[in-house]
């Protein structure tokens, strides 16, 4: 089989985009730089805010999203991929108009959790990717549960995010850690999908006495499978 | 001033273009994904052995940098940069090719150490980047010092860029590395230069008794600036 290369839709956030392909790097089995997978990666922070897409406040993004993905395909990508869960609410819009494969983030994490010995999930991500249930709705479809979470928790979660994006790490306070973990201790989950890829960048300097799922890995796990490559 | 977009001319290695990008977004002065500077990475891995190329043994690989440079012209980029040490060698082959700014890593490193208080320097690198003096001819030229390594310490230098490029970050022993630091502190350098994009890798993670220099780092200050963005 021939190796492909693959085209990454980035900049939501720009650092998400490097955790994603540092993923795929430091994942993918080689001893010399030629093992490694060729990308292309369009770091494009200038797309305007999703959320605000999203609840129609904004200006659409979903033709920025097209645009990038055209662009990566005529520069020479084999294959797609959009490291922002949030922007994944544009996935069939953007699919239908591209002629390359394109993973998903949410199908690709839903079908990890769906073959782990995992039942009940927090989702914890942006207002749209938790309200609009982009996890949780295919989730339950497939008989497991989700637990609700509180508007502090999301309120907590939305620092987080922000607080990544503009480098600062620091950005919740210890009462603020510790409700957020007491939160999900109590929920009694299996597990805690981490559905923003800013999440785990700040988690992975963090212990967690929670079980914590990392869509952005399981992204770049499946593109280096995809791109005809061996995890290692 | 209208803020320029980068082209990165990637893959040599990709672990070292991605710490270079992760150097420009988390020193950019940011709150926003919006904030940050749109980039393309082209982080193109199958370039074949910069080694082989500059000693003849394998292919000139002149054409596959001018190639992906303009490419990465078409794709819309503003200006280049090229985090490689040793493919430097090709700079003004490059240069002459395309119709865009090219910034220098070893040029801005040069000018940033001779504005500092520094006058003797290591310079640590791949056998070409040593050999031919990529750093030390322009240093000495400005009437400062370099030292002169011995074969011992390029061995263990070429082990340290091996293990980084096959995610390897063990690659060295104890023994050589009480040898690597002795050597530096007794030859009495103001400052080794990390002259290969792997190496600040590998001593990121390194308490170093020796006052280090980070070619990556400068290089990716300047982008930050001469894209018009402020550096936090």
């Amino acid at each position: 089989m021939k190796e492909k290369n693959v085209g990454i839709i980035g900049g939501m956030g720009p650092q998400a985009t490097i955790d994603f392909a540092n993923k795929i790097i430091s994942h993918t089995k080689a001893t010399i730089d030629q093992d490694h997978i060729e990308m292309l990666i369009y770091n494009d922070p200038k797309i305007p805010n999703r959320i605000d897409s999203i609840s129609g406040k904004g200006e659409n993004i979903a033709p920025v999203l097209i645009r990038n993905a055209q662009k990566l395909i005529e520069f020479g990508a084999d294959f797609l991929v959009l490291p922002c869960n949030t922007a994944h609410y544009y996935y069939d819009e953007i699919k239908k108009n591209i002629d390359k494969p394109f993973l998903n983030i949410i199908d690709e994490s839903i079908q990890y959790l769906h073959t782990s010995n995992i039942d009940k999930i927090g989702v914890i991500g942006t207002k749209p990717t938790v309200e609009l249930g982009l996890y949780q709705n295919k989730w339950r479809a497939l008989g497991h549960q989700c637990v609700n979470h509180s508007g502090k928790i999301q309120e907590i979660t939305e620092k987080i995010i922000a607080g990544v994006k503009a480098n600062n790490t620091c950005c919740i306070d210890q009462e603020e850690q510790m409700y957020f973990f007491d939160f999900f201790l109590k929920s009694k989950i299996n597990a805690l999908v981490m559905a923003c890829t800013e999440l785990p960048v700040y988690f992975s300097k963090k212990d967690s006495p929670i079980k914590l799922i990392d869509p952005t890995l399981i992204l770049a796990l499946k593109t280096i499978e995809f791109a005809g490559y061996e995890v290692r």
